[in-house]
């Protein structure tokens, strides 16, 4: 997609092949700063301080970590250490573990000489797999969109599609498209006008800072509201459709994404809104059954609750911090929405229904 | 209640009965920064900067706010003048509105010359008012918090009583106990061990400053979440009953409160929390029946979401700014939620169902 003008992707080659580049999303909205990952270990650093972020992205950052590892250190000891570490960078993160399990599985029967080169161009396939996963979902959204714009105009009311997302699941949390977001620049390359509803998404704010900032460089329409908002809006008659991306769905549908979504899910259930998730079948977890009992849910430090960054009037990024000195916060990353509450899944392979029977037939 | 160990209020008369005094809860929680209100365009100020908010509050101080006008200038047109000041402040405030007309109503028939006094011992008849209906709300909670602590015990679980609580109806939203938090207040009078959650409550964040704070005086423990945790606490068992406060109440049980109580709602009907409503009588408004139809809902400028004020490391307070150059923002004020979702009203008269009949029944 564009940045500034330009179009890009969220990871690349280092010209000579030696490195990748990335974006530092943590130094969005207010600096676009792109990051050179020379071995190993910056790639490690990058998925823990959350410079990429976004389960695809995540995954693709790790193949090619595990790839900058091989260039150096190719032998089965040397994998098995790299794949060890990366894949506790993120606990929760299904895509870094089949990532980095796939990378894996691939290099471990080949030679020790021939894993640099094999592993730097599995984990270029991935990423060019995962732009055509994210195109795919975006065709599947886009259909959706367009019977809603379609239905809005034959009723005499305004052909603009309102859509409300949560956290970031565009383009910034994937190599290219996104998968939430996905279906909205479908739209928008189709000419249907869209708005999108931006949840700030608290505490870490990916809403107000990621998706508020990639939507305004595509040139979407958008507004960017507080997690609190999203149910009055939709009382109103104000959002026509939401959807989300998601780090881990069940085989019975049940979806783990960004906390607050359930509410969300809530909200749009209560008021007849379909309520969307996006996400390559490679979210999907066989293995689970029940999301809310059995998807471990990731605790962040409290400081990411009590304090927050932002630019200030003299251009300087400051932190400040909100609540009382010594009033403890708690910081759950993930929460879970039940199958029940979802309409429907994007999937490259196309619209599956959010139960185990649909979800079997359709993408295993 | 407490500061630093100190009874107080939130508005108390000078010693000399010539002015009055309040808390700058704009300053909270970093720093606890006293005002004193020397004439009515002081208290008109207080208001409209949100030196004091809450509506309780807000009536007493422009009760205040009259009286200390009477004090020089006592004529029918200056009352008048006076009372049009004062209710423009905060527009949609309606105990704003109530609180000046009944001191323009109780002035009115009196020769100018006992306006003086007689204002003021009606401003101060009204502080002690409110405290007497906020102590009544807490014994009517505080029922419900010890049957729940009591059925905790009995099952062998820890008898901590966990809750849930959005924005602050503190005491810092009264003139003393407050509403939502008056059972807590309560409950820890009699020993009974209580745990609050407290919703940050964007954009304000008036749950992280203002009712972590006030909790934090008062010795009572809690834990800052964001606005989204709230539907995950309650799938995990984590949260007993929820409390919130309300600014009107339809004649049907329709609750109008700071947005995104309506998603808390949601979440604990979904999970079978007790969701209670805590508010004087005076909050009723018999002329409304749908709540979600003819409830106005103010909205705010759009620089409380893209913009927020904390602490920084060097001890300065300063304003950061959270979203892209060049992204809106929309900031509604409240939600309403659906009587359906309210288990009860905890009110000076008692526990009363949300619903017509019982309203009219128990609070007419």
């Amino acid at each position: 997609m564009l940045v500034n003008g330009n179009p890009r992707r969220t990871i690349w080659p280092a010209p000579d092949n030696t490195a990748v580049e990335i974006i530092d999303e943590s130094r969005l909205p207010h600096e676009f700063v792109t990051v050179l990952l020379e071995n190993m270990r910056d790639a490690e650093h990058a998925i823990r301080s959350m410079q990429v972020r976004g389960a695809p992205l995540i995954g693709v950052t790790a193949a090619y970590g595990v790839a900058l590892s091989m260039k150096h250190h190719a032998s089965d000891a040397a994998l098995k250490a790299t794949c060890d570490m990366l894949v506790k960078a993120r606990p929760t993160a299904v895509n870094l573990r089949w990532a980095v399990e796939h990378m894996r599985e691939f290099l471990l029967p080949l030679p020790a000489e021939q894993r640099g080169e094999a592993a730097w161009n599995e984990a270029a396939r991935m990423a060019d797999q995962d732009v055509a996963i994210n195109y795919s979902i975006g065709q599947c959204g886009l259909a959706i969109i367009r019977a809603i714009h379609d239905e809005k105009q034959s009723q005499g009311r305004s052909g603009v599609v309102n859509i409300l997302t949560h956290c970031n699941a565009g383009w910034l949390a994937t190599v290219d498209w996104g998968t939430a977001l996905a279906p909205v620049y479908a739209a928008q390359a189709e000419g249907i006008p869209v708005h999108v509803w931006v949840d700030e998404t608290r505490p870490r704010n990916q809403g107000a800072s990621l998706t508020a900032w990639e939507l305004a460089q595509q040139g979407v329409s958008h507004t960017v509201i507080v997690d609190n908002a999203g149910g009055h809006l939709m009382q109103h008659g104000l959002v026509d459709v939401a959807i989300v991306g998601t780090d881990r769905v069940t085989a019975t549908g049940d979806v783990c994404n960004k906390i607050g979504t359930y509410l969300k899910a809530l909200a749009a259930f209560d008021n007849g809104v379909p309520f969307y998730v996006a996400m390559p079948v490679s979210t999907l977890d066989w293995t689970l059954q029940d999301g809310v009992k059995e998807i471990p849910i990731e605790e962040r430090g409290e400081e990411e609750v009590t304090h927050l960054s932002g630019l200030c009037e003299d251009g300087q990024i400051r932190r400040v911090q909100l609540t009382p000195t010594g009033s403890h916060a708690a910081n759950y990353g993930f929460d879970v929405t039940p199958a029940r509450l979802v309409t429907g899944l994007f999937t490259e392979r196309g619209l599956v229904a959010a139960n185990a029977d649909a979800i079997r037939l359709g993408l295993s």
